[in-house]
């Protein structure tokens, strides 16, 4: 049992969905009403060789087993004259892939969530929390795009998104200060002093701090009140140091949520969070979390509130609408005792 | 070029989405407005050892490269206590999983769906109209429960829906006939005359004959009118075989459309057709489509009018809830230049 | 520990390579003098699609990741004009390919072979008693072609070689009774009598128990004796059932050892049992092993005894030889962690 | 065609397995000659994660499907206590494992070696000269250790072993010069030029020049004449360098043979070569040989000659042997149309 705050019991003893359970019939309907122009947007990376992964996680291998190729250079067609193209997917999705942590993911002890005894995720897969029980996410989206608020492209390596940055967007979304918080502005927090440090390492990529102090106020990135049952998506733009440099992309570490940012989230009960980055939580140049192990941000959110988590999303395309609320949806593979599925997450706009 | 009635350059001379086209944001507002109850319901078949697939075709692997097993035998946590569990997929979606195909999947001659060059799809994936290009679809879905309709639990092996059937379901939604198609009604055809023999072909199952003459009108199964963008969602019950018998579900072949029931659905413009068999049209006992080149179904939806099929999906769940309209959700993986994606196609009931 | 006759302790208590251990230098060097005519065949099957394996398991998969056909489709060569071609494996070697079982495929208990702790298998691979230890094997072979001994194409399928039947073939090679055994000859054992109820059932393949009592003597199939380190290659010629039948193949199960005939080789202390079919021991039509678990054949042979199993091979050729005495050769993969490497095993005549 | 010296013709117009037709019976019984002590080495490198192999090649990957830990954890055993362990291997041999190129493998114009059409090498496999047509290979090993017999612990990455110096090491195997070729002897060619800047750049590895003018001639490392069918097997000591920092493996490029060296070897018409480097020939800083067309490795190996080329072996324990002639043995898997085979090659010393 865990003794930190948690969901545990909450939805039932055999309960294996978290607080995908708030999203009800109701909840659904209202979370609908958020689409404004039914514009529908791809979140997920594209899958293919040079995208983002961690270190030493196996790229996704794709192979064709029949191909236009073949028939070009003889191959007979089937019967009067069809031709086909088939092929195969080889995906380990945490760290490589655009995906959804299924409940089993992540634990400590002896119990996944909800004290399912974890000796059930075995070979044959999950038996426990496996990504099947989520089924489809249809709920309110609401966008973080925290470098945007903070006048930067992306966050740097070791800036850990605080729970104080998150109800300064959430509350002022008119008020973003376009990056006051790496100059150090009055809310500011170890987190901040890190990103402080970080700034002044950023120094190739432009005078963050100047350029930011003399920016103007911008509503830019700025979201709205979070409520129970909505995907609270955050934006790091970390993707972007892959597409200038694959080695950087790992090498200093990578930004993510503070420990109080997760508890943030699950005081407001979301059902799920869904990040740029690799982890979540940020990663440190050894490419692990900083964190004590009560603090780890899949402890927190997804071992002990059920909550969901998607990452290694694509948000660049949805912070270039300027949309913080959308229809969020998820519709992850059915897969049978998955530890997670790769996904292609939808925002309807 | 082909010569048969197709929607290649309907869409610009690059296009590689098809009747997608049609989705634009006021058409996916109004779809969202079939949402009623806001239940979502996977339409994607559990993808786990022994499930429906073809024969001959490579069964869905998964595999866990670390499991709460290994942690209970004594493997050490990471770092200060955490465990996880990870797994990959190898998965060939065609003819095994619930997928789309992409516009590259299948075709004739030299040229793919819009004058496309087949050569173009080697071994490095499809350069063109692969399903990378399909983003996330949001449409109306309308529901052809055929074995409702017909007073069945499925339809036979050599039933072949026709274009005439569908037009009865669609226009006399209350007037369900129950199974009367099978006793031979006016509206009989080749494909129903099909249908006679394997209702008696079918005789373990019951007297499919009598029961159904038997049987009260029903609006059960009974679709609505098809629009441009529609997604018809087909049903033929077959996947009840795989779980009676494997053997049996390919054996005899399988149910699907006949060749008038695509173009049927060409001319009402539709986006994407999705069924639960294999393959949209029948299958003979060989395992092959009976129909000659300019019939092939794929050649018709896919090929010819960019139409996007999904297949294998699970509509029990859908079928048990009567609902012909509801909001219809796909979201293929990004793989870029694939064939095809697993998918858990949602019903927002 | 085990309690039935083993060699856990004799060769050292953190042996994993078991009765390999007893092929030195001089071992090798005298087994060496067999060749006699310096041809080498290939005792492994093809790997490709459609050859034996046991149902339900996952057929090898084999992609080309660039190919000829590529190029003859327009891909440009590399630099100035090199072409390649290029692909993956993916391999189950148990059940589907020819394959050698490392000691920690099979145990009961809590313990694989010399007491090594069965826990320290696991996600990551074997710790203990993986493929690895194997390296390469080079011993004597001596060959039992049960089938041409008894005059038969191929055994029953619920023909069960006794230790009577290897002591005869191999003490009277001169003397082979084609095929009486079959009949019911004096050394009658248990498993011969399940041999004859076989040779009834076996009729559509010909009379064989008339056909047998007709044919004289022969020296075909018979071997000679029995030492320690030597590689044990025998024939039941049921991947011939195969070619016929794929169905027939598992229906009706395998022919294999015996127990007795598993007791007969460890008293004879070989190195290596190698067998045309899928498990060593023979298989029920359930698929099944009949055997009581202290009969079981990898349990006597892999895992009390330490002897190496290879399985699956392909002996047609080696039989078309007449060839009794070779030259032996493995050379397993070095799969760190392997509960198997897929062989080809070579003799050299 | 192909118009510099080749083998095409030469052993049929069908031939697909070159200069391995010369291992005829009597060749493979005057190699096993050469077996002395016995004793059976293995030349593979192990296959696990984090070895040797080239940037963006897909590393290994090893499955367990049913592993101790899950019987440690509750899993029940199968029947009436019988435990197993069960794996999957995913391999892309070339680049990552020690592998037997086909003679498919690469070639220029549309050609295979032979002249067997490139376009026959497609999607399901190559139809023509697969790996499947080697069977076994059992021959003479010679061996050039050619760090050693410049007094090295390994080649420096832009050196590129000369025909002079593989005539020099084959014809004075007791005057090795122990690296005097380093300090520009009068052998010097091109190759050893390029050798000669390495040994500066080498320098935080100890003063190679100074040291090698000190040491006494030895004959470590040294070969004996080379003649028709023997399997030549070349050490450059790269494989250390990985174990140093896998980064600096492929930073600098790798050593590898001259276009000399191949013509030399084909002269004297070898059956394989067998390295332990990545690419046979040398790979500068961008992972590419420097050599034209004409000049390129595989091409005068491979395409013309029909000589089967090993890559990657593990040589280190060979050569602490001291050994120049064993009996060398190759199994490669039968795989029906590969372009490899991942490989343990033998040497019996």
């Amino acid at each position: 049992m865990v003794h930190e705050p948690n969901n545990w019991g909450r939805f039932g003893p055999e309960d294996q969905r978290g607080t995908l359970n708030l999203l009800t019939g109701p909840h659904v309907l209202a979370a609908l009403s958020h689409a404004v122009t039914g514009e529908v947007l791809s979140l997920g990376m594209p899958i293919r060789r040079g995208r983002p992964r961690l270190p030493g996680r196996p790229e996704p291998q794709h192979y064709m087993s029949i191909d236009g190729a073949d028939f070009a250079a003889g191959t007979r067609p089937v019967g009067a004259g069809l031709r086909m193209a088939d092929d195969t997917l080889i995906v380990s999705p945490h760290g490589t892939t655009t995906h959804l942590d299924a409940l089993c993911h992540m634990w400590s002890g002896d119990e996944l969530y909800n004290g399912h005894p974890a000796a059930q995720v075995h070979s044959y897969g999950a038996r426990r929390c496996g990504i099947e029980h989520v089924g489809g996410v249809v709920t309110r989206g609401v966008f973080f795009d925290v470098p945007a608020y903070l006048g930067l492209d992306h966050l740097p390596a070791d800036f850990r998104i605080s729970a104080t940055l998150l109800t300064e967007m959430a509350e002022h979304p008119g008020a973003g200060a376009g990056g006051a918080e790496l100059a150090g502005g009055p809310g500011g927090t170890e987190s901040h002093a890190a990103a402080g440090g970080a700034g002044e390492a950023a120094g190739p990529e432009g005078a963050v701090s100047g350029g930011v102090e003399a920016g103007p106020p911008t509503t830019r990135g700025a979201a709205v009140a979070v409520g129970p049952g909505d995907a609270v998506v955050i934006r790091t733009g970390w993707p972007q140091v892959w597409d200038r440099s694959p080695d950087a992309y790992s090498r200093d570490g990578q930004p993510g949520l503070a420990a109080d940012a997760a508890r943030w989230l699950t005081e407001r009960d979301v059902a799920v969070v869904a990040c740029d980055n690799a982890a979540i939580g940020g990663l440190n140049p050894q490419g692990l979390a900083d964190e004590p192990l009560e603090d780890d941000l899949h402890l927190i959110l997804l071992h002990r509130h059920g909550i969901h988590l998607a990452e290694l999303l694509w948000l660049e395309d949805l912070a270039a609408t300027g949309r913080t609320e959308f229809v969020f949806v998820l519709a992850p593979l059915r897969l049978v005792g998955g530890t997670a599925s790769p996904i292609n997450p939808l925002a309807i706009l």
